[in-house]
């Protein structure tokens, strides 16, 4: 699919190499933050690539030096944020979760997304940079991130997924309420040690470069067992060992008939690198 | 709440800074061991913190220079934990669960409570000091922290909470095995390289002060946003993440409505600390 | 029970220490790679050994110096992988699902084990090698091991355990998601640094000794207690966590009855080591 | 919101009483059997049903007095259901199941509409029509119903949402089997009696005036109340008794502050009627 | 335990035969409606009756011949429904949920009560009644019971248990949406028919001597094994069976133990009563 | 496989039409009573059955006219229920744990078969008769029938699978907990009301009739569709419905490739009965 099928106004999606796709988020003169249109498009960007047979790996981030993002632009949102005097507390909370439940499935996205999708969190990561690259599958960072779980400054739960994704991504408990709580501000180096991301470069090429590395590795796999792994790591999360397993057997009971097996195979055999027909 | 309302015999409770309560374990002549009386005041005091709207972050520690706790007081629980002779097996296993139940409800009050609990393992920190740590939200410890998942040697499987939790603490599960079926006793630095505490601090008056410095800074958040941070972290934890979002988004719907969004937003704008009303 | 119980094609098992087994993978010349019978004779082994009353740790290693497991012998399960021309695709699938559930059982069978198993991951241990250490309570390494999850590689989703596992006990998502969908080899300090292993010893011989240590010292202790400290530590990681408390309170309300905790609070006293009867 | 809102094809949406709705499934000609363009409509009629203010409660039949609806049209679908020749099974796989989800989420479109869904079950009722109906929260069968659970009589387990909603709405598990298994046709008093109906009326024409007094009924109580009592029975149904008594009392703090219950109440003592704002 | 350790204002209790109390909701001039101080009372009396060796069976109804109970007092429980005029909506939420909460567990208390409890829904039996009767084991009507899901009149979604616990007693879903979104009454015959109740009596009398009958013959068994029934069939309800499997297994591994086995065994083979110790 | 595979003393192995396997308890001088030898073997024809091509569809039934079983033969499991004097009560419960999950997993064998059952419960059918037919698909009685689940009258829980199964079987929670506590015998009409069995004939000759007819049905449709019926529905039963939904689409996406989908349509446009291939 041509890069113009992904036009839209705060994201460039590029296609830096063979099944690679980039999605940056481009609102650069705001630090990134979003705007309601943005997670709309994010979700729908997502989506498409999910099923998009030229693509096999993701890369995310987001335009300028200064941030990956800052997260929520509170000053847009406060509209949905506040009602309005004399609203009835029932129907504005049904207002809410209808707009929660929408915000949160459009994040969801890029769990769903069927590609691996690797977040960069280069400089500024503030709030809903955490959720968003919560839903990725790999996280790096840059020497000068500056990371944070914000949202109770605002006076808030964080409500789009950090707080129900990261008990599940770094289990380090004490340290996910140490963050959650407090708000306040941490590092690549610490990020790393407690297992929040899993790479730390020293500045945002050389960041973009290694996700790009990362990418055409995981782009040069067979696309249907990337696929199922992601799948399975994502169900297992969730579920006891023995679903999981149960899972597994199932899923591969239908891919372990593809070509690719036999492909991958002899390719190793002969030491050669395969090529896997589209996905 | 004043803290006369906090009187009980093995327990100091006092009001360190504005929202701040501490709770002292104090029987520091045996080294903080807990006897059952203890467990249940434990308790009471947790549950009554909870409500107190005076009160959005609690830090717990020991009396003494020697303990944080030393665990159950085995001589005092031998009764307990033994058969008459000749009593039926299943009557001694009634009598055994409805006492361990008990128990674990009264650890579990720690877990409960609305606001975060800061626990500060300092020295010899056994058995239920372990049990009672993974109960808290943040753990830090001191350079001379002694600590030891200790049941097996008094030839039980820990049962008031620390098989239970910590495989959600610390997902080491290597790690975990190991202390757990060694009962081998492991430093500082040990707990903080696996994530089973947050921070190590030089003695145990550096770890009060850090303790106390975390504390005010979660009390000075909407005591809002952090009681719904604490809520939804430990919901979460315990369920797949699509019940954790759904789970977000409802107690947010109510949540979003309290006046300290609008404070907390304006008061981010206005650059200056904002005053919130008690919960 | 004598060692003679235990006579395997493609399987050492020896009995260095009282209460210790040693289960060896024996075929060197593959770099321990599996074919079918093995896993099969593993399970049976594991089952016999969770019921052995001479028996309360066990150490798991593979023969000669070069690999613990090379995974999968590829070649001679290509027949399992590969659906014959024109098989109906169903057909296939039953016939793989089936495969792939008894399969997944064989390495569960020392999950299931009652006594504790220790996995020593020296030099070579890829794929399957992974799936199998995962199944084991503590994992040890060596200087020179070279890990790999490497299904990927053969177009495969894994489906014997580590998809399913490794989120459980590495909770640092952001590798497990690398190292899986890449499969790149890591080395012993990366395993050691996110969690994977508890422990890196200089060679084999060192990793043996140690195992062989940790081992004595959790056969040193009451079997009843170590059976329930696995048992429930495993019922936990995939629960939630008053689920784990009220499954701990019924299993002790039986194993508490146990002379094992007298003996063990007696011996405490008495500073002096415990004998337990055979369980 | 207009009834031109919902001009489609296939449905006729009609609003025969105020705050309810009715949609009539409209191919009467091939007995309101399914296209795929259908379920489609389906979902987007009634994902803004579930948003719109004017409407409370809704009904759902078939057009003609042949059929509820005879199901899946099996010609349209042989293309879906059919790879080509050579196609790689785990391509096709991936197909099947990106089409599969998407299929349920269509019919999960009418569980997750917020308001009270009624079922016709009129006439011929197959396959998909179960499916469906199972979606809904409130069954009506006529005299001359003919159901059947169809799809192993074209090879298939019915997947989208018969076998996973079936166990859960009627607990005659022996039952459940036998119609699931053998595909065989069963009438009205049947369906009664085993629960899948919960009433039964002499013809479409009886059956659409019960429905229309039921919708009338629930539309004259509070919107809130009505949401919220759909919504906690769903969680329930899928969770254990603890978690729904905690979304409920999550779900319930913010709606009690209705103005709703105030009103409701106060009728309740004046003995008229009350009149409740549009949510 | 003599009868004068249960005195409380709205509730008689006492003991028709050995091994049998009867809890009497007593306030018959409001038809048994409740008040806050009653649930309270409840959870206390239950909790009390739990572990209760005297006790083996229980049967709860209500004072006078005009209702089992009329629900909640509405009119005393409208300061807890309303917020006062500008309190900020999160803060009632937190008190009607921390209120809730603590309600439930009152009710609650009776499902967790270790003895069977069996509940006559004679003549008018709304709202709160039913929530009550859920949480009991056994439910007998009457010929004239009057039975009502009424929370929806007051513009609520039951918060207490019907919505939690009726798809799990009645799997009729149907006709569980229709009582519960209607509010309508239904009788004993219906409520037979559907499940909700398995006995119908001619009036109240008959029923507390048919209640007293069933009583007694729980009453005449083994206290170990109707304990260890009612809690595996709770615990199952909410699991899996495979849970439940295991949690049985657990359960019985002290049970067996016990000499009531013996006794029972014993007097089968002699054909005469056996008697067992208090538990 | 010929019926000499499944030579057993217990039980007959009969294959009465094309497809169908008749499995025949054996020991009617016992009333069908079981020994330990007899679960070991039920589980064994069954483990073989499920993976017969040739057998697509099971009865299950006693031999001799009094008993469908007895249940369990008391006398002879007397040893099993009693710790000899002074044993350990851990160690009883060990042995007691592990008999009790072998045993349980013997029963579960049945539900583990791909192949649907249907059981029998022809005149006696006591105590393991009822945890027996739980683990069957579909359930028929006789006039004569006496059911009974008998467990607590020799002071036991049941523990094999009835009280696991049961709340999923029969949503008449009532009526589940007034069998289970009384272990009073009920007849072929409540058991078919309240759903328990579906299907009440005259004597055993017409049962095994209905059966017969039953299973020639069940047996004439794609082996791959009921098999995926079975499956995808007893998967559900223990999983929220969006869990059921998810494996069924993964299931389904092999499944939906076979030969027999084809087949299946074809026939129903050519109105002729279609042959499907083994499985």
């Amino acid at each position: 699919m041509a890069a113009s099928a992904y036009a839209y106004d705060y994201f460039n999606v590029s296609f830096p190499a063979e099944y690679v796709a980039h999605v940056e988020i481009n609102r650069p003169e705001k630090l990134n933050a979003f705007i309601e249109i943005m997670w709309l498009n994010l979700s729908a960007i997502f989506t498409r690539l999910s099923h998009d047979a030229s693509v096999r790996a993701i890369i995310i981030s987001g335009a300028g030096d200064r941030a990956f993002s800052a997260g929520l632009d509170v000053q847009a949102a406060s509209k949905t944020l506040t009602p309005a005097p004399d609203q009835d507390p029932a129907r504005f909370a049904t207002f809410f979760r209808r707009h929660t439940l929408e915000f949160q499935a459009c994040i969801t996205a890029i769990e769903k997304c069927e590609k691996p999708v690797i977040c960069i969190l280069h400089a500024l990561s503030y709030g809903l940079a955490i959720d968003l690259s919560l839903a990725c599958d790999i996280r790096l960072a840059t020497r000068s991130s500056a990371l944070c779980v914000k949202e109770v400054d605002i006076g808030l739960a964080a409500d789009v997924g950090t707080l129900s994704r990261l008990p599940h991504a770094v289990a380090n408990a004490s340290w996910v309420k140490d963050v959650c709580l407090t708000a306040r501000v941490f590092g690549a180096d610490e990020a790393q040690r407690v297992g929040f991301v899993s790479g730390v470069l020293e500045g945002k090429a050389e960041a973009v470069g290694e996700a790009l590395k990362l990418a055409r590795l995981i782009a040069s796999k067979s696309p249907v067992a990337t696929m199922g792994t992601k799948e399975i790591l994502n169900y297992s999360r969730d579920r006891p060992v023995a679903d999981g397993l149960q899972y597994a057997a199932v899923w591969n009971a239908a891919m372990i008939q593809t070509q690719d097996v036999k492909d991958a195979m002899l390719s190793g055999l002969q030491k050669r690198k395969p090529t896997f027909s589209k996905l």
